[in-house]
């Protein structure tokens, strides 16, 4: 079967890749690791460890509290990099403050105080679990009811699944634009536009989204998003994340935690709080300068690539991924768990099996990291910045092997503690 | 005048001061510069650029996701040094996670969700702003009455006043140990005796206690408390704050963001949030490991300077400051405007003056960094694992010569923006 795709073809797409260089932008430690979790946590940008050397040492140890007045701008600064780079929004409608779950309860709280007496929450069912667990807390504290939305393990939410559910009744619709295992792409304009009729508001989860696919917040008539910036966008373990209000929302909207930094007239301290008018009503308290700091290195990164051409290899890498699972390992019992169009998906590709957990430790004992997501999913993905196609042909080739052998017996099975 | 305490009596001081050596674990890259403003910024410790260094090039670039098993026990871990180094605390009751106005926002509201029918939330009035904000904020949404405690700016809040709000009616009361301003500091058992005998739950702010005074809240009965770490813990700007919850207690109380940190089991990703049984119910979602690992190295140094030296060395300091002022500036129209006694103050020292932005100002430019904090105070933090006595007298000395010339004429006043 190895025959059908010889690793020589591989190594051609390499060669022609016009984004083959930037991998020399990463550390890259181990050559013999095939690293394919970037959708879990993205590698260390080359230039990351000198920037933030110099921020140390520079910004904090000489400028102590002097360096305030700069950085107190940098989650503006860098959300309006990121608006312009990865999301397709106008300045001052993104922000990097928090995390992606602190975020999502923000806007999630501000988007159903402002809905009126519309009772209805819904929630793709498969999300991943802190948007469905935020969202059932939030619900909970106002009486609303969290209908859980029918989705496929494989396919993702269906459109009309979604349609069938919107009505005037439904305040908020939270949702990812890529889903976490699967990595079924939704269309994010026929979402908008359904929820719109109905006068429902959508929050979007772009964490499995933003840096490796376009994101057209503005195009696509976005009202409220979150992600986080530790995958695609190789800001580091736990970076930051970013919440995007619309312009034209952000006076009408109001988050519930009422920290200093969202006031208005922050450092005069008055009396009584006062939501800023803009975006920084949506900030709460004091950013972690050295978290905020390798996103500028990394947007550089994303920056010079540009992320349509991220997109195109993006899209090559699952296919080649698709192509070689289904001749090599569903021989073996292994079955293709994502849209098989790759207009359909985002960067990653899920492979179903059952027993996934063992054979994800078994493929990182041969030097391939992807990683599983419960119950039964082995997660491979190849981050198109820094990850060859020869990368993928060995991974699935070392897979194939391992199937051949059924090298996961060995392996123990047993709780699994990956972010 | 400056003959009342000559120079060389601080230089004395200092010969004799068992922690002088741990200056030198300090980054002083310009020994001109006489920073008393530790209680904003704690200066970089020396070890710290290298153990960041490390960790981003082998925790990140080398071992890539692999590394989160280890990274996501640090908020426990480090919260649990915190708790045996300067907090007081048993293992298990301190975490380290997201900011103190995040934190503020989840213990609170957890206080006042478990608070049945009282309907009355204190706060001192002159508090942090974002204390004051973060209850107006839960306060409002739960219909409840915030009452703001008369305190004085100087001296901070009286316990009789306390005492006299107290009633069977009060859920919640929000105080900080040391005042941000006067540097107050608050008798912690004696306010918690007070409001256990109504059945009110007390929620410190250790912000700009921890690190400085011995902060004991298991001996003086503590149920709640947040604070921050980058002040006299030296944990860089914007690290990550504290959250601790007495043991008993966690079990009962619920926060109300309800992120995969939180749920019991948090990688079986399973439905429904069920909140862990422990501390862990007040994690939301994915800490920043570059803000977390900087609070190792600035711990170490705590732990060997110890707290109650520190504390030691932190009364001489201040008491050096009142007396210096007492006899310099006095006469230019400044005025403590912290308690004179160093047992009721923490480690910073505010003294009044009507120009007290343009005086900061002007000390700035005289080499001396303290912070003004609004409407008229300059606050002088002098913190003592890095602050010689030496250093307190030549800030002093820098002021009074401004004062004989009224040097701050010259110097703009108008917005400021310091954290």
């Amino acid at each position: 079967m190895r025959d059908d795709f010889p690793r020589h073809l591989a190594k051609e797409l390499d060669a022609a890749d016009p984004l083959a260089d930037l991998r020399d932008r990463f550390v890259i430690a181990d050559d013999d690791l095939i690293y394919l979790d970037g959708n879990s946590l993205g590698r260390l940008p080359a230039a990351t460890p000198a920037h933030l050397d110099r921020l140390v040492r520079e910004g904090w140890g000489d400028g102590l509290v002097r360096s305030w007045p700069t950085w107190i701008e940098w989650g503006r600064r860098i959300g309006d990099r990121l608006a312009a780079h990865a999301l397709g929004a106008r300045p001052g409608e993104v922000v990097v403050s928090d995390s992606t779950s602190v975020n999502l309860y923000k806007l999630a709280a501000a988007a159903l105080d402002a809905a009126g007496d519309r009772r209805t929450v819904l929630v793709d069912a498969e999300d991943f679990p802190t948007d469905r667990y935020v969202l059932e807390g939030l619900a909970a504290a106002r009486g609303l009811t969290l209908r859980l939305l029918p989705s496929d393990l494989d396919e993702g939410l269906r459109l009309d699944e979604l349609r069938a559910a919107l009505d005037g009744d439904v305040a908020l619709v939270l949702l990812s634009a890529v889903a976490y295992r699967s990595g079924a792409l939704l269309d994010m304009a026929a979402v908008n536009a359904a929820a719109r009729q109905v006068g429902a508001t959508v929050l979007w989860d772009l964490s499995h989204a933003v840096g490796s696919v376009p994101v057209e917040l503005a195009a696509t008539g976005a009202d409220l998003a979150v992600g986080c910036t530790y995958k695609y966008l190789n800001g580091g373990p736990g970076a930051p994340a970013f919440l995007y209000v619309r312009r034209e929302l952000q006076s009408r909207l109001r988050q519930p935690i009422q920290g200093w930094f969202g006031r208005r007239d922050q450092f005069g301290m008055g009396p009584g709080y006062d939501p800023a008018p803009d975006l920084d009503r949506f900030l709460v308290g004091t950013p972690s300068i050295l978290a905020l700091a390798p996103l500028d290195p990394a947007l550089d990164v994303l920056a010079e690539a540009g992320i349509d051409r991220v997109r195109a290899k993006g899209r090559r890498l699952g296919e080649l991924i698709v192509t070689l699972a289904d001749a090599w390992l569903t021989p073996h019992g292994f079955r293709v768990a994502s849209p098989r169009e790759a207009d359909r998906r985002g960067s990653h590709v899920c492979l179903h099996h059952p027993e996934a957990l063992r054979i994800s430790r078994a493929l990182a004992e041969a030097g391939v990291v992807g990683d599983y997501r419960a119950p039964d999913r082995l997660r491979l993905g190849p981050a198109p910045l820094y990850t060859r196609y020869v990368d993928v042909w060995d991974a699935l080739d070392r897979l194939r092997g391992l199937a051949e052998r059924r090298g996961w017996e060995r392996v123990p099975g047993g709780p699994s503690r990956v972010t």
